[in-house]
């Protein structure tokens, strides 16, 4: 069984650059007459995030569906969820569940079961977790990635301005963020890939480029999942801030995600025919490719 | 329209003390006899939780589901747990969706709708919510709930061993949850009750009372959800330590969960009718009720 950080890095090197795209349902934004409106008919989520994976699957090195946009549609829009994790699985693609789950003993080994575990769970390929209640958080979920081939993404520096209000405080001289990633670091070995990086994956925010440097000395081997770039205002160059130059001349080191500069590019809401959205779709994503592309060649 | 702390503190004056049975679904500790295997059919979720509910309502001041118990069996799990807040709810029950969700933004208002929201939404009476992220992980829960007469539970100090890694890190000569309790503070106003508390509630773990006793200094209006009682080996005493005494004598502020040691006491999983593991249920419940009323009045 291939580890998760290295089916993840072969996605990135075979579609160019390592750029993750968010599945986002958002009614208002969504194409209605070619998709329908979720909330009449929750199908529209598979048919809206099956058309997204299709349209920009040549580019991306991964999807990232967020739960928390499926979950207000209720039980379907939780199985509307779970039903495109099983779709791009079908088709070899890498998927990371945004759940940011956290809790403790038998309920966090729910949570492992239910995003990484088989069917009737979300077999997901990584899933995002919240750290505040500890490391007995990431147990479970890091057992149930050895033994399935998958990852973790541990929340550290989020792109939020709300990230200042905790994450910042200083610990013993060092904002708290670091003392998250010391907590993780013991714990990447066991996900580690014939790649050099390890699944234990790290959520660092591409706003903040030297956060994302000092990230990276305390995790060597982390991959990093990198919110905030392109709508959210970061640029390429700063989103690759924390990757690292290997052998081949090229930036590694993770994944950086984009969710509504893809799945929303101006006029695809007004798109009339499936393929005039689908080209809409794949010239965003092919650009956000050649984006993150570029910046890891500099 | 009633606001949550007022119907919180209702229902525990009218069952006689501040207890949340805690709906913990563990196919290994369920009478499968009764109830059936939720692994074969997700039913089972319903009828265990609702045979819960109804044995144990005359002592219960709320309900807690503990979603991460539910969604391993998929959307069918979610449904049950969706099932069962509405069941609570028709019988004028009060409920809290322990999901411990965080997020920010659209998506936080997307977790905020699924658990507070109406149908599709669970429309819980209150949500677990974990504050890593900041401030503005809590804003889109506490308008949905200023709005609908709801609560929000947020972690501040849990009771698990590893709620040292992260919660009590020195920050400016405190702990960090000393921080994450100050960062609320500020926020309960817009919840609070004709009662004199806020449904902005603070998780409180029973196993540390001294700290209960701090947090209660910097948030004298937070309704505490308190969990480590019982099987967690927390007395009643020392999950009351938060509470301050009313004018009637008794002390007030917030609810004390127990899982386990109602839904799972000994015999039950053998009982052989409903009418024997509904006495076996009501029995736990009842001790659990009488031994906080009598700690409440000490």
């Amino acid at each position: 069984m291939a580890m998760f950080a290295d089916r993840l890095m072969e996605a990135a090197a075979r579609v160019g650059a390592p750029l993750c795209v968010g599945i986002d349902p958002f009614p208002a934004l969504m194409n209605q007459r070619l998709f329908g409106d979720p909330r009449q008919d929750p199908e529209a989520l598979v048919r809206f995030g099956t058309a997204l994976i299709e349209a920009t699957a040549p580019f991306a090195a991964c999807f990232k569906p967020q739960l928390g946009l499926f979950e207000p549609f209720g039980p379907e829009g939780f199985a509307a969820a779970r039903s495109l994790c099983t779709i791009a699985r079908a088709q070899g693609l890498v998927t990371i569940l945004d759940a940011k789950r956290g809790d403790i003993g038998s309920t966090a080994e729910g949570y492992a079961l239910a995003s990484l575990g088989p069917a009737p769970g979300f077999d997901a390929d990584c899933v995002t977790v919240n750290p505040y209640m500890g490391a007995d958080t990431l147990a479970s979920f890091l057992t149930m990635a050895a033994d399935r081939g998958k990852g973790v993404a541990v929340l550290v520096r989020t792109s939020n301005p709300g990230a200042r209000d905790l994450q910042d405080l200083e610990v013993g001289g060092s904002p708290l963020w670091v003392q998250t990633a010391r907590m993780i670091a013991p714990m990447t070995s066991p996900l580690l890939g014939a790649c050099g990086f390890s699944g234990l994956m790290a959520v660092a925010g591409a706003t903040y480029p030297a956060e994302a440097k000092a990230l990276r000395a305390i995790l060597p081997t982390s991959l990093f999942l990198v919110p905030g770039y392109g709508t959210q205002g970061a640029g390429a160059r700063d989103a690759l801030a924390g990757f690292v130059r290997g052998a081949d001349g090229v930036l590694h080191g993770g994944v950086v995600n984009s969710s509504r500069g893809i799945a929303y590019p101006k006029e695809a809401d007004r798109a009339a025919s499936m393929a005039e959205w689908r080209a809409l779709i794949a010239n965003a994503a092919r650009t956000a490719r050649d984006d993150l592309a570029s910046a890891a060649t500099l």
